[in-house]
């Protein structure tokens, strides 16, 4: 039977490394303005303890979101084997495109998957390059698009990227400046005959009160930059969010495939804050009424921060390249996908590794 | 047969008009950044000439990108007469999201869908909404994807939506600013047992040289706004470029229909530029050993410029509703919508009219 199946996978992980530490001298304002009436020492502690994040990567001035995504890709064709002029798409999941060092001016034209095809080399007009824009969880949007575009007989190989600079957009008088970092993964996903690949997926967008929860705006320290809008997240309005309907997403999908929960082998969840995500995956185990296994959710937060679309292609490539020693995948293992963020939107897709 | 079929259509022309005259006291540099050393008249009629416009449309200050997207989209919903909770998807084809009328800082989150949805008041989360970016041939590009999701079996109806406010990235010390202006189009696509629907579709990306020749810059004008970018445009290049590929694109998708070309009754060109245009429709008539119909092309460009993505869902809105005296379509009518664009990309799709 023919399947999506990811035959190729690579991320680019910047040089940059900034500490916890590193942000000791930084003024934080909340969210109505007020300085925030905590040392940093104790600030920092706290956040670490709640998003689990102890350092992040900052890709370096020379280099943009697309530079970010064309090494991720490279990498990913290199893994794969395919020659790229057989590539029927290149998909590039952002949300902010080039963001250049010095200003705050975000580039989306041409669009960041044109620009990687340029960076590849890669000349075969039909080789169709455009990106997508669907918050965090934009880059398993990606591969569901590629996966309706093989099932609808349009396409047979794509090449599907998440990249993002962070930190070219955070406010750093905002204390969640902290969470948010650089990076890119990318795999190469194939539509052939296997027993394994995409076995189910699913998406939701709540665009309600939720629209807000994630946005673009002032600084937190009234008038730092002005006319300059920041990322911005109402952060436990994201927690709530998440946890009232990630969990039961999740099941949605998983219980398309008609599955035993005992099956599930890894969940590769949207690196979005350590204690969210570990909230998530057991709310979606109590649902099965079981508590969550111990191997069952690896992690690179701590390392590598939050990169938006960039955090699943990213810590899959780390397991698939076994450079996690507590955590494996073997050929047969279902395992799960899943995502939140801007939108507000939720997805998630269900494939067995092979 | 299960077809994808255009069930409504719905365009903003935003009320606010600009006469070529208004540009008269602009001062204008060529690309190496000299004053042109003819007068304001002789480049407004010599601009006039070649791309055909007289005046186009810019969205009031307190409208964005966003805003005319969602206007649009209500009329298409209104026209179809479907219940928007029915929708499976959202897909706003754009290049620059929401651009305030202050900044030129792009803001694309949350996606310019999710605000669509939001400001329609759509509750239903299975309604899912996202961004597509891929210069001008954008909507075209998101029709297909809603094409390849039906197809798929992944849904059923769609509102794809085409909008941008390009006076808010204009270069006004460019003589190519005078081509841009603002606008939005939408339609209703649903998969559904009829003799008409999509026929076929194809989509090119051109990234090697192609890449630079719509990109953001720096203004023609040295020392202008430091540190912005604006959008800009190699003229002569893309010109010379959509003569090379687009009529033969535009007959590859025809062709795969199997129709003699004697029926096809309407090409919805991507508005960019008059003489570009009719140069293009030519020489796709020419490849077929014709000379180019005289009623085959409906043009808007002369009073609403080129509002990129979407130009076409504005001109087929404009014909659907019997608004211009010299066009019209009926149901059976075959019909060709093709566009190029930053990327650069080109894509195209054949349409029998119901």
């Amino acid at each position: 039977m023919n399947r999506s199946v990811i035959t190729g996978s690579g991320a680019t992980i910047p040089d940059e490394i900034v500490k916890n530490t590193d942000f000791i001298h930084q003024q934080f304002y909340s969210e109505d303005g007020e300085r925030i009436p905590v040392s940093n020492p104790i600030i920092i502690d706290k956040f670490s303890k709640i998003t689990g994040i102890e350092e992040r990567r900052y890709a370096p001035a020379h280099l943009n979101s697309s530079d970010l995504a064309t090494s991720a890709s490279a990498l990913a064709i290199e893994d794969s084997g395919i020659n790229p002029e057989t590539l029927d798409f290149i998909i590039a999941a952002h949300n902010y495109g080039d963001v250049s060092h010095e200003s705050f001016q975000v580039d989306t034209v041409p669009s960041l998957a044109s620009r990687v095809k340029h960076r590849l080399g890669i000349i075969n007009p039909s080789c169709v390059a455009f990106d997508v824009l669907f918050g965090c969880p934009g880059w398993i949007m990606a591969l569901m698009q590629a996966d309706a575009f093989f099932k609808a007989g349009m396409a047979k190989r794509a090449l599907v990227i998440g990249t993002e600079t962070l930190s070219r957009v955070i406010d750093q008088h905002d204390r969640d400046s902290m969470i948010f970092s650089d990076g890119a993964g990318a795999v190469i996903l194939e539509y052939k005959d296997s027993q394994g690949g995409i076995l189910s997926s699913g998406a939701l967008s709540h665009t309600a009160d939720e629209i807000g929860f994630l946005y673009m705006g002032e600084s937190s320290k009234a008038g730092y930059k002005p006319g300059t809008k920041f990322m911005k997240m109402k952060g436990r309005k994201v927690y709530e969010y998440a946890l009232k309907f990630v969990p039961q997403a999740m099941k949605e999908c998983f219980d398309k495939t008609g599955m035993d929960i005992s099956e599930l082998k890894k969940i590769f969840i949207h690196q979005a804050n350590e204690k969210m995500d570990e909230a998530i995956v057991a709310a979606f185990y109590k649902l099965y009424g079981k508590t969550m296994p111990k191997d069952v959710m690896p992690m690179c937060i701590q390392f590598l921060g939050n990169s938006s679309v960039a955090t699943i292609p990213t810590l899959f490539d780390i397991i698939r390249k076994d450079k996690d020693p507590d955590h494996k995948i073997q050929p047969g293992d279902v395992v799960l996908f899943a995502s939140v963020g801007a939108g507000m939107n939720i997805n998630a897709i269900c494939y067995r590794y092979v």
